[in-house]
C-alpha cells in the first residue's frame, strides 16, 4: 500500500523493448499522480513470448518496418531521447533482469536507477546492456559494487529470483512489454498508460 | 482531393476486426474534422497475415483473454455498442467485402451504409456475415438489389476487384485492422486514432 492507502501499480517490462522504455519514462509521473506506489518487474518477455506464439516486432515480414517507423515517431511525440539501437537487436535482457532484482532486493530505489541507466545505454548510447562487463559498469554507476554485482550474476540463488519472477508474471497473464496492472485490472502497451491514467482518474468504466 | 484541397485519408479494414468496428464508427468524424475525405478500403486481412506469420489475437494462448477483455473495455470507453460475437468467430469476410466493391463502384456512400450494416450485424447482433444470405439481405437493407448483389457475389469480375484491393493493400504496407494512411503516413490499430487526429491537426511531428 502506497501512503494513499491505494493498491500498487505493476510495470512489467523487458530490457529489450523500445516501447517499455517508454513506457519507464511516463510510469512514475502516472503513478505519482495518482498517489500509487510503482513496482518494477523487468522480465525475460521471451518465456512468454514462446507460449503465446509470438516474434519480436522487429523480426516480422512487413510489420518490422512498420514498428520501426512507429518507434520512432512515438519517440518524437513523447519527445524521448531515442536512438535506433544498432544490431544484434533485440538483444537477451537476462543479465540486466539479474541485476535489477539482486539490487532490488537490497535497495529498491538503486535498482529503479540502474534499470533507467540500462535502458539509456540501449535507446540512447547502442550499448550492448546483454554483456556481462557493460551490466557491472552499469550497476556500479548507480551506485553498486562491482565485485559484488559480478558474483550476484553467477549467483544460482539470483538466476532462481529472475526465473521465479518470470514464470511468476506469466502466470498472471502478463506477455508484452510494457504491460501495466493496476486494481486487478491489466493493460497492455506503452500506448494503454494513457488509458490507465484516465482508468485511475475516473474509477474505471 | 476533398473540398479542402487535401489529400483523403485512407481506412483499411477486415469485417471481422472488433477494432476496425470500433475504427468504423469514428474515422468519418477525424476525417470531416480536417476537411479530409475518407476512403473505406475493406481486404481480407487474413492474406496479409499469412505474410507476418500472425494468428489472430483472440486465438493466441494468454493474449486471446486479455485481447476479450481489451476489446469489451474498449467499446465501453468508447461509448460504441458491441456485443461479442459467438463463434464461430473470427470468421471469413470474403462475401461482405466482395459486396462492398460491388456496390461502391455504383455508389460509394450506399456502399458505406452497407459497411456500417455489416459491422453492425456482427458486433451488435451476433449474426453471420460470412453467409451470402445474410450479405445479400444486408445489401437489400441499404438500398440494394437482392438478386443483382447475389449474381455479383458468383461473378469472376467481382471476385477479382477483391484479391486486386487485398494485393494492393499488402503491396502498401498493410497487415492491419483498422490501418490508417494519410498523408503517406501509416498508423495501425484503433488506438492511433487519437494519434492521427493529433497528426493533422498539427501537422506532424
Amino acid at each position: 500500500m502506497s501512503a494513499s492507502g491505494k493498491g500498487p501499480m505493476e510495470f512489467f517490462f523487458d530490457f529489450s523493448s523500445p516501447y517499455g522504455y517508454f513506457g519507464s519514462c511516463r510510469v512514475d509521473d502516472v503513478g505519482q499522480r495518482h498517489g500509487r506506489d510503482v513496482i518494477w518487474r523487468p522480465y525475460l518477455m521471451g518465456a512468454a513470448m514462446k507460449i503465446t506464439g509470438s516474434e519480436p516486432l522487429v523480426q516480422r515480414k512487413m510489420i518490422a518496418e512498420y514498428a520501426h517507423h512507429d518507434i520512432t515517431r512515438t519517440a518524437r511525440r513523447l519527445r524521448i531521447a531515442f536512438n535506433p539501437p544498432p544490431p544484434p537487436f533485440p538483444i537477451a535482457s537476462i543479465a540486466p533482469c539479474r541485476a535489477f532484482y539482486w539490487l532490488a532486493d537490497r535497495d529498491p530505489l538503486q535498482a529503479r536507477d540502474f534499470a533507467r541507466r540500462v535502458y539509456a545505454a540501449l535507446f540512447i548510447d547502442g550499448h550492448n546492456i546483454s554483456e556481462v562487463d557493460m551490466v557491472v559498469e552499469l550497476a556500479a554507476s548507480a551506485g553498486a559494487d562491482a565485485d559484488e554485482t559480478r558474483a550476484a550474476l553467477a549467483d544460482q540463488a539470483v538466476k532462481d529470483r529472475l526465473r521465479q519472477e518470470t514464470d511468476g508474471a506469466i502466470a498472471r497473464g502478463v506477455f508484452g512489454s510494457p504491460f501495466f496492472i493496476v486494481d486487478g485490472e491489466p493493460f497492455w502497451g506503452n500506448d494503454r498508460l494513457d488509458e490507465v491514467d484516465k482508468w485511475l482518474e475516473t474509477g474505471g468504466w
